[in-house]
């Protein structure tokens, strides 16, 4: 039987149980080759989904999932999952417009129970999910929760846990445990983890004696549980396990690329009636060293070229982030006093390279938003400045810390918003749409956004000069488009917006990345005789009344552009400027992100889908002249009756870089 | 010397040094009469303050922290702080306006470094300051968080800890652990805290053997730090205390009601140049017995009156939360289906009055907000109807929760708002103003409000119906007014507003309480001949666009009345609709709260302050048709003309309960 018939026999776990342990084996190694390949090409998560290839299989090997609950926590490691689960067809769409996405999705199989993105959460969605089977009467339906060892440090899951420990009936979280968060892992837990992996060397589970059993005191409600186990699993329970204080039993940790010595244990301990917690330790990148040797870079990498042994990957252009990086180096450089804080994404927000060069000002405290907030709160008080930077998405994690420890007091952190707008390929999970909208009814708050690397560098600028309040500054999931303006660009005034093209006919006023769409769309809007003036805003709080107000009055069509949800975002603060300022609003459009779900696909289509491309504004600006009727409306209506050839792509984006 | 004049020499803590233990004895003492005359006179938070005074005043009497930085969590037991910070003469107007904040307000005092109400805060921004005192080269200055029992175990709290256990400097964590939460504490770890203060019996510190040091391992780190530790602190050592795992050296528990030992114990550890954690256990309450025998009473009381053992809380009207409690009794009752989910607040959310009935479907999580959203999704998975009850203030902690795990799931997790708007005399940490802003942005979501018990029951009827989507009501922290249309009360539809009295000049549309502000003030305005018609909005989202097109085309004027922040709130709703829909907003005028802070005060003042009263209205209404010269505004000029006598005061506002 070659390799290649086994992984497509699987359309469903069931099809794991007429296999030998050596056959699970030569599917798990299949298994690792076709993700391998298909995220080469595409790019996705690699190491993470290589590390749980074993342990997926053995959990469908003993559990059975089209009733039993499996809920992944953040759910970048569900590939194999998803291959067994009747989705290896969709692979080679991989993270693409009707493909496969890359994190669970219930859309696309009832085995997947929640679509995830953020960590932390899943031993609670757990916890809610065994009351509920309970209450149906339905507590025969077993419950995993399959939690990595950074996520399970962050508030939600540790909230989680201690809820956990009240359970009483089956309950099993797996702490897939492969020592390195998507960067290193921090705080002092990690430290713990890596005492407790040195002293219980985890290598030939039967090898191991009774030495931690011998420990426990006698009458010691363990013991009760200890005489269902077999011989291995005793040897295995881990008596002075952080998650025992939870009131969870500790087991492990146990090797979690060990197929037989995991299908055993699985099989000792689904039923016992209690909060279990079984400590499992992977490599993360596991079957291929290029990735277990440097696991942080292909986390999530691009698509790359396996040659030899020597692998490429794909480079992109200059992303914002790394313009971030590098702008916060020279802010750092020039003043002492500015801090650096990430959360758990030194790579993925710039971080990485800042880190090294000021170690004693940059600060990576792990997936732990809240904490990053309020730390950066604390640093304010004494004078730093903080700039913390937290992905749009993420950032959510951390409103009540903005409101309470930031706005209220008043303080000067700084919030830089990475993956703000639409993220291409990690789809729903991650777009950053609601960061406006959360931030903008705090007091004090400034809101500004970025559309190109000059104006992130301006807008950086004003916020280290600003220490009367709080400020953030959001941008794209993209490459650094051509500078508008280049050394030109003006400064950032408070609440001030800037012209950057002129037109008579409609004015965008544009917040963010799309102005770019909007500049394209104005050449496109020209060559058919409309004149279109592109404002960038700059400023969502405060809006520009001013402008705003000569716009109205001078009766000049006011289109808002945002890559923000429409509800609540920038269009929303023009409206309520105009409305403060009694202007009339007639003449005000809003276009920005649709009420309802993008799922994944490329920025360029994403942004397509939502119309806030360049072709979505000349179409939105046709559409708003021809219902004014204009001049410029009726010289577009006479021009599209002499040609109704669809319109033309105005402008190729630039590829997205990750 | 007289125990008066002991608290009214202490003008700075400073002055705690000239006093013998004896006497800081007999100023605790003082200390808690004056705190408990205030509180039965004014209402206040009671027995969280009783219980840390001796701890308090040990605190200030070791540590300088006019330089060295005392951070407290929740906040609400401050009162022994302020009195001995130069606040005595403010306490007697506690929790009133212009006078002693009932958390730590900068405003009031140096000695107060964040305004904190949200609970688990406090040791993530005592990282913040002490990594920021350190790289200000000020590391000298000493840093002590003070928190609870409860709020350790709080999400943000463990990840705090969690970065708190890598500093390489001094920082004391104070777990004042009174074995209560604001109710029963909840989860695992509340049995385990149980468990530490059995197996070490805390009674006579000196009394102690060497127990717990001779089970250190030769060699281990703590040693080094043991021989700067006198007899008893090494007693004291815990070396298999949860918070080890953290990396902090866990110390305790001790009495903290024994001021000898306390400070001796402080004194011993105050420079230890590594995170500790000492564990203090006191009696919530302690001092009064009617107070530590029932400290969840008196945790937070209304006033009340002491005659012998006999203690009598003042009785309030029905309030909201009384209202809710037995609505969704009522809804329990009818459907097997439905549980309920409070976060740590069985009493002020009324789940104290639902948990009993229905121990099986009513969880209380403890403070864990994260979780508790978390945890109903997973009920809502599997078919449940969980409601979750939270202040809408709180809810801000799981904002991320309720966008990805719930609205992004598309599941009918139904969320109560308990406390939205303004609060009274907790203040501006407490205020629900940003809910409708947060939730908004949801796909999926229908936002509510209720204005009086009659619409809160219908509310929670269509919620319970809804299956397909999450939902919201928020109602206020204040008793129920008089039924507007009693059993006349139409049912909810979604997006359905409800007109509640008729009017020509000018309609109110209000969304939550203030319609019944909108009322009194249409009574008003009758007698100068304006004619106002009032409408219970009922949704934020979705908005009744019909209504605001039909009123739109009619002409006739609209006031948005809101107690949510102005900004992203419901006026900002109608203002999207009427774009959305071409419609006109020149007469569209929007009533909410201001973007600036409220401070504490009755909700009676703060809603004049914030203009949203019945005299608010009155005056908005005059306002806006004396600018738009209707006929109304025309007769209304007249009539002021004749007599330039001020507004007379509408309508008494009930007196709120809590």
């Amino acid at each position: 039987m070659s390799d290649e018939s086994l992984l497509r026999q699987i359309s469903t776990p069931r099809d794991l149980r007429g296999l030998s342990v050596d056959q699970l084996g030569d599917l798990a190694a299949e298994v690792r080759r076709a993700i391998c390949d298909q995220v080469s090409q595409s790019g996705g998560h690699l190491a993470p989904n290589l590390g749980v290839v074993e342990l997926t299989l053995a959990l469908h090997r003993v559990f059975d999932f089209s009733r039993d609950r499996l809920l992944f926590d953040v759910g970048h490691q569900c590939y194999a999952h998803k291959l067994i689960t009747g989705r290896l067809p969709l692979l080679s769409r991989l993270r693409q417009r009707d493909g496969m996405a890359g994190f669970p999705e219930p859309h696309e199989s009832s085995y997947d129970l929640f679509s995830v993105g953020h960590a932390g959460t899943g031993i609670s969605t757990a916890v809610g999910m065994a009351r509920g089977d309970t209450l149906n009467d339905e507590g025969d339906r077993r419950v995993v929760a399959l939690v990595g060892d950074s996520s399970i440090v962050n508030g939600v899951a540790m909230e989680g846990m201690n809820n956990a420990g009240t359970l009483n009936r089956q309950f099993l979280v797996i702490l897939n445990d492969n020592g390195m968060s998507i960067g290193k892992p921090q705080g002092a837990l990690a430290g713990y983890f890596d005492k407790i992996r040195i002293s219980h060397a985890y290598t030939g589970l039967k090898g191991r004696a009774h030495e931690v059993l011998k420990h426990l005191p006698a009458g010691h409600w363990i013991e009760q549980i200890y005489h269902r186990l077999g011989e291995m699993t005793k040897a295995a329970l881990d008596h002075s396990h952080f998650f025992e204080h939870f009131g969870l039993l500790c087991i492990g940790p146990v090797d979690g690329h060990d197929l037989d010595g995991l299908i055993t244990m699985l099989e000792e301990i689904k039923d016992i009636d209690r909060p279990v917690l079984l400590h499992v330790k992977t490599v993360k990148g596991k079957g291929f060293d290029f990735c277990s040797d440097d696991p942080t870079t292909f986390h999530s990498p691009k698509p790359f070229k396996v040659s030899g042994c020597r692998v490429e990957l794909s480079s992109g252009g200059r992303s914002f982030t790394t313009a971030y990086a590098d702008a916060l180096t020279d802010l750092m450089n020039r003043d002492e006093k500015v801090t650096a804080v990430t959360a758990g994404m030194p790579d993925g927000t710039g971080l990485s390279e800042v880190i090294p060069r000021f170690p004693e000002r940059a600060f990576d405290v792990g997936i732990a938003e809240e904490h990053a907030v309020d730390m950066s709160a604390g640093m304010a008080k004494t004078g730093l400045k903080p700039f913390v930077t937290i992905y749009s998405t993420f950032m959510q994690r951390g409103i009540d810390q903005v409101f309470q420890e930031v706005a209220l007091q008043g303080l000067p952190v700084r919030f830089c918003m990475d993956r703000a707008g639409l993220v291409g390929g990690d789809g729903a999970v991650h777009h950053g749409f609601m960061d406006i909208a959360a931030f903008r009814s705090m007091p004090g708050m400034a809101l500004m956004a970025a559309i190109d690397e000059p104006t992130l560098r301006a807008a950086l600028e004003l916020m280290r000069m600003r220490n009367d309040g709080p400020s953030a500054v959001r941008y794209p999931r993209d490459n650094v488009p051509d500078a508008v303006q280049g050394e030109r660009t003006p400064e950032f005034q408070l609440g001030k917006a800037n012209l950057l093209a002129g037109g008579n006919d409609l004015a965008v006023l544009a917040y963010g990345f799309p102005a770019n769409h909007a500049l394209a769309a104005r050449s496109e809007l020209a060559r058919e005789g409309i004149s279109v003036a592109v404002y960038d805003a700059r400023f969502a709080k405060p809006v520009d009344v001013e402008l705003i107000r000569a716009l109205t009055e001078a009766r000049v069509p006011i289109l808002t552009l945002e890559d923000h949800q429409t509800i609540g975002g920038f269009g929303s603060c023009v409206l309520e400027a105009c409305n403060d300022e009694r202007l009339p609003t007639e003449s005000v459009y809003r276009l920005g992100l649709p009420d309802r779900w993008i799922y994944q696909g490329s920025r360029t289509e994403q942004e397509a889908e939502a119309g806030i491309d360049a072709d979505g504004v000349v179409r939105q600006v046709r559409r708003i002249l021809a219902e004014r009727g204009s001049s410029a409306g009726r010289r577009l209506a006479a021009s599209q009756t002499a040609s109704a050839a669809p319109a033309a792509t105005v402008r190729p984006l630039r590829v997205t870089r990750r």
